[in-house]
């Protein structure tokens, strides 16, 4: 049995807020308490804004321009472009994560700096103060190739396991499960976001039934580890953009 | 809050195998009971079963060019070449969804032909033997562009909105939230998965407190309204592939 619910409580976050306190009070405030092998689903937005990684939004494509490794597709649309980046972490998406819903007028935010350290931060603090077991995933909201709409993601973790690795195992017939690797970062992010909902000022769920995947230490692989890129990505530029290379007679990066 | 677990009891699927008799027998014997709002996550391999889309391991690369529409990329491997296509649904995905895990020796099973019809059929006999309103998602396991691993996701749904569409919704400063369409069966569907496990021989979970996402009807827009494919999709053909074309002074399909 797993279940999962919003912590109330936390306040609009500033910069500099302290989140260690602030989640750490609204989960000693909670009536479910808090419990070893409690799985914490943190929107990746309140870091951002404790961080004060908030920038005018007519610096937006500057920001998304500082954001990004690689541009992997863009797409012209009424009143802009569009463009699909690598950004800083990994993640192949929209904006490089740019984001300007839930920000305050005239600004957006960008994403956390370094999204698994913050959550080994976090964990290793509300561990200390609740003397439990606690894993963090940070989420972020993610477009998809091939599916309409957004799911949100891990792009930070600390203290659980991001992959449910079925290596080794096997199916009901015996035969090992060798492909299958369920990113269950992923699977909890998008719980988080429906408990957590777009619009209702709860940044902070929590999900309890997982502990099997919650860690002894805190500093465990992160969310660092899920984006493919390079040469194995059979994605790794949109189908117009290598389609023009390739009449230039250019070489594929 | 919302809660999921899995039911136990469901056997073994062969051939021809009322699976509306099997889950609701499991539905009826389980201690947490049914209540209304209630949104049951099947696993697409037992309506696969039921349904005889059952072929021999020796067909298995003829089984994936019949599922095929499209092929979107290859890519050679030691031992076989890995097709990403868009299938008769409309879901792009390695093998057209053609799956050995968790079926008999020597053989692989195909998707359901129709998983929304499915669900249909689904929703509505076990509305009418439990008298309550009951949504059903179909998941399959399934690759992302530019993530490692695989999450579950819906191909199938029926009186279950398949999207939370936030679209004159407002964020916490008053604006519109535009530009968010969380599809909550995809989260929904991993949800599923974290409970069911891939081992577990128990391929139904219940998600209860969802209930907002249940529709009074039945025949709702399900999954087949999810895939992004033509020409709005930048990734519609694989960078590989298309860089050929353009080399070979061919048109993009």
């Amino acid at each position: 049995m797993i279940s999962a619910w919003a912590l109330d409580g936390i306040p609009e976050i500033s910069p500099g807020a302290d989140l260690v306190q602030l989640i750490g009070d609204a989960l000693a405030n909670d009536e479910n308490g808090c419990l070893d092998g409690d799985i914490l689903v943190v929107t990746s937005k309140i870091l951002s804004k404790a961080e004060g990684r908030i920038v005018e939004a007519s610096d937006r494509e500057d920001a998304i321009t500082a954001e990004t490794v690689r541009v992997v597709a863009t797409r012209a649309y009424e009143g802009g472009v569009t463009r699909i980046v690598e950004n800083r972490l990994g993640i192949v998406g929209a904006a490089a994560g740019v984001d300007a819903s839930n920000t305050a007028e005239g600004t957006v935010l960008l994403l956390p700096v370094d999204p698994d350290a913050s959550a080994r931060a976090l964990a290793a603090a509300l561990r200390e103060r609740f003397g439990v077991r606690l894993g963090i995933i940070v989420s972020d909201t993610l477009g998809r190739a091939w599916r309409i709409g957004q799911t949100d993601i891990a792009i930070g973790a600390a203290g659980v396991l991001v992959v449910d690795d079925l290596r080794g195992q096997a199916d009901q017939q015996g035969r090992p499960l060798a492909v299958t690797v369920p990113v269950v970062a992923d699977e909890l992010a998008g719980l988080g976001d429906l408990v957590k909902g777009k619009a209702s000022g709860r940044p902070v769920a929590v999900v309890r039934g997982m502990g099997r995947l919650v860690t002894d230490e805190v500093d465990v692989p992160g969310a660092r580890t899920l984006p493919r890129t390079g040469p194995t990505d059979m994605f790794r530029l949109g189908t117009d953009e290598a389609y023009r290379l390739g009449v230039a007679g250019e070489p594929l990066p």
